[in-house]
């Protein structure tokens, strides 16, 4: 899959494909400004639906229900809303999901089961229901097409990002183009295994609901989960891809080349939405790609680069653009991951900082330009193996304090 | 051991126990100021010693070193010094201890094998072995066995620590008078499982030195390894016991009373010392003694505590007194330790915040206040069991960071 068989949709977003709209707007679950605070994505030719969950046992009421509902045959729309985690809450946050689906069905002409439902926000805190059903027939009246329309959808789901997170790719499949769009929020909270964040993925591509979710899962591995703000995993994670098949290709219900297509494009919007949740990281000044080589396997690799990516005092080390790089040995050091000293080597973009366990001081100048920059790679060689993995993390700065200080 | 057997030694420090001097110096290391940066602790009586060392697989020259010579019968010194880490610096870095212990043994008239070595400061620099061997003589000769020649090896192994830990006591076995006493230094990279931290302690305990390890093993697993200033592993931790035996008691070789007296003992002053590190820990403003209750069995309720101790999301609510508690439900759920929200509560000192899952938004204000103190305890329940284990955990601020960014 190393040829690029997809073309970026410019401003591409989740209405970016064929039958698919959206609506975004302010319902009143977010009481202090008259931000944005609910979304819904909607298609009236039925989908396929694949989700993947948080990891969290502590689970937000949405995450149960979706986690029942996705088994579902078809599906036609996503509500999300910010502000309000509905988590820990107490039985009536269960109540609060069935209500609002409930109404949404009902003005939409579908069945509750038909829909998808995601929250974000504050743990522990009553939901305002009556709110929020009040608002709904607005948020449907609202729907509509555009490229307008699915960044509002966008700005309904964040609650500390700075920016809307929004991608789209188009490919062929013989005659047929096919499009994949999608939208997320990050922005605390944000460490492997789902992260504090969301993400609605919708495609016009006709395929298989099993193949839609073995696509997910894989890209979901190599992008979503790969990205570190914080050490802290959500209760409310959630990405979904919702498939209409309004492209009109010839259905995937296999390993073939169509299907590797579709994943090629999937996982470059994935990628590009997990990238600009941690380029928009709470406080984050720094973005580093970083990639750990050399390790016995892919899964030694994965427990070195996350150890590093979370380490607060490497994240503090990209804030302050200091090559402190013995802070990366030791978190290698402390992940479990096998450690050769003679084979380790490390480079900051193309700058030789160590070199089989030899350090070169007279480069450190070299290496705080780098780190100077907004946006760089980061190369760690551990042993002589093949395992590999790639994560992208962002520094930890006073903002990031000032920003969880005075969040509730 | 509920029963308080000991007493606190006033002012008591690492030369509190019979038999024991001790030196520290600014030789040269730190080269930014004339601050101490040496440190020497001497017994003329042989030691029984034990020592526990870092689990990071990227080991400093000096933890190596005294990982072997820590199996030698006995010992009569530790040499350690502050200011450069004299890890992943090449092989020079092997030699430059070798040289100095040298040096050292032909002055205290002892062998190479009778000293233990221990170093902490910055990774990947060039240790100034000239400049320390120069200097050795003279902090032979400033041994002496006052509090004040305690309080300076003290200061002789800080690194970004703004004061000094030191801590004794003593108890009775038989008509025998035991003293333990000891000093340490943090305070970045303080991680569960040694953290980066020093310890060393003596004792005029007569006591074998199988049970004198058993013992250390035992009380390091309760305090050192349950403290979390950030979530990194340090290359050089080490924390040594040494035991002379001139207390004059029937030599400790089981499991007995005696034995229990000393572990209390050794308990109390590794806590004190453990505690120190975190109130002196990079940037903390308030310490919180965490305790985690109702898992299935300790190792679970130590998952659960590690991942409360080390998230970034409650370190920040710590620092602005804020009382978002679904950060610790989260950080529980995060975990991997079973999590019944139907069991959940949380306590902040008396403050009920959350009792059997349903939660006291009432209690808020009270919550706030607790929070403000310099320090304080938090109980977190989180199912049935009998599992439980207590952490101590700093808070992060902008301080924390503004340290960071700019160490090296």
């Amino acid at each position: 899959m190393s040829q690029v068989t997809w073309k970026k949709v410019l401003n591409g977003t989740v209405t970016s494909a064929k039958g698919f709209s959206a609506s975004g707007m302010h319902i009143g679950i977010k009481r202090k400004n008259m931000k944005h605070d609910i979304s819904l994505i909607y298609s009236a030719t039925p989908c396929n639906a694949a989700g993947v969950f948080t990891k969290n046992s502590a689970k937000a009421w949405c995450v149960l229900h979706a986690q029942k509902n996705i088994k579902n045959a078809k599906h036609h729309a996503v509500l999300a809303s910010s502000g309000n985690a509905n988590c820990l809450n107490g039985p009536k946050g269960k109540t609060a999901i069935e209500q609002a689906l409930k109404v949404l069905a009902k003005q939409l002409n579908i069945s509750e089961g038909n829909i998808l439902s995601a929250q974000t926000g504050i743990i522990g805190v009553e939901f305002p229901t009556q709110t929020v059903l009040k608002g709904l027939p607005t948020l449907v009246q609202k729907l509509g097409s555009s490229r307008k329309h699915g960044a509002d959808a966008a700005k309904g789901i964040l609650t500390t990002d700075l920016r809307t997170k929004e991608s789209a790719v188009s490919f062929q499949l013989g005659q047929k183009k096919v499009t994949v769009g999608g939208i997320s929020k990050g922005s605390g909270m944000i460490h492997p295994n789902m992260a504090t964040m969301l993400g609605f993925i919708t495609t016009d591509c006709a395929i298989s609901k099993k193949m839609l979710t073995q696509a997910l899962r894989y890209v979901n591995h190599l992008t979503f989960n790969k990205i570190a703000v914080d050490n802290d995993m959500s209760t409310n994670d959630m990405v979904f891809v919702l498939a209409n098949g309004e492209a009109g290709n010839k259905e995937i219900t296999k390993e073939d080349a169509d299907y590797k297509k579709f994943v090629a494009a999937l996982q470059e919007v994935a990628r590009v939405l997990a990238y600009e949740i941690v380029l928009d990281g709470e406080g984050a000044t720094h973005v580093c790609t970083l990639h750990v080589e050399g390790a016995k396997n892919d899964a030694e690799a994965e427990k070195a680069a996350r150890q590093i990516a979370n380490s607060m005092l490497f994240k503090t080390m990209l804030a302050g653009a200091d090559p402190n790089w013995g802070r990366i040995a030791a978190a290698v050091g402390s992940s479990g991951a096998k450690f050769n000293s003679e084979e380790f080597s490390l480079f900051f973009e193309s700058v030789k900082i160590v070199d089989h366990g030899k350090v070169f001081p007279q480069n450190r100048e070299k290496a705080r330009q780098v780190l100077l920059k907004r946006e760089y790679q980061i190369r760690v060689i551990i042993g002589k193996g093949k395992g590999k993995m790639t994560f992208i993390t962002s520094d930890l700065t006073a903002k990031y304090v000032a920003i969880n200080t005075k969040y509730s």
